[in-house]
């Protein structure tokens, strides 16, 4: 059983951060587990442009409230504690955040703790990193 | 894109209970990702025994106050907001709620919907739920 705790790792390695956002690995590729975990949290009056060609990730809303827009589709939805969105469709989205956000986030395949996210806003395939 | 909302499903067939806890499914395996993602909020003053054989399962505290214990190694940790506990091992253990407990879960591969928790406290393989 692996036991870890947000409020520890937050102060480790594990706290990655860009501009305006930090996102904790709470879990990796390594960890075996098939997907990988992140609270990653955004700042207030902040917005941020993904595109995770190469990953499928879901995104719970622990706190906070802001909206998220679909690129492909022009909608536009809510974020408030309790909603989820899933970018099944490797959907190119837009994320603001009113307030701070804190999310959970799931990432299939799984985050290796070493992608950066690159100037189209996704991360790259694990083999790409890899080669 | 999907978007779903924990406030709205609690109130439909997407919530599972059983004694004293509730699961809302926010994503099944129908849902393509690869995983599952369910919110579990399990009551105050209740204990339960689990064991996910055939799943992964990470487990990450939204809010309140309980423990785990790892029925393999006797060893118990506290679980509080910003915890989380992955079963990498498919660990048999046992979850106490002090407080009402709200759990972000994810497991690997993805819970169908049609699962029972069997007396053993596993889920069943998905193949022998389909057979």
């Amino acid at each position: 059983m692996i036991v870890r705790d947000f409020n520890e790792l937050k102060h480790t390695d594990k706290a990655v951060s860009d501009a305006r956002w930090t996102s904790v690995r709470m879990l990796l590729a390594d960890d075996g587990m098939g997907f990988s975990f992140h609270i990653t949290v955004i700042e207030a009056r902040s917005e941020h442009q993904f595109h995770y060609k190469h990953h499928f990730e879901s995104v719970y809303c622990v706190s906070g409230r802001g909206s998220i827009t679909d690129l492909g589709t022009g909608e536009t939805h809510e974020i408030r504690p309790g909603v989820m969105y899933a970018l099944n469709l490797n959907d190119r989205h837009v994320v603001r955040a009113e307030e701070e956000l804190v999310l959970a986030c799931v990432f299939n395949p799984p985050v290796t703790g070493t992608e950066v996210h690159r100037e189209d806003g996704s991360y790259a395939p694990a083999q790409e990193l890899v080669g």
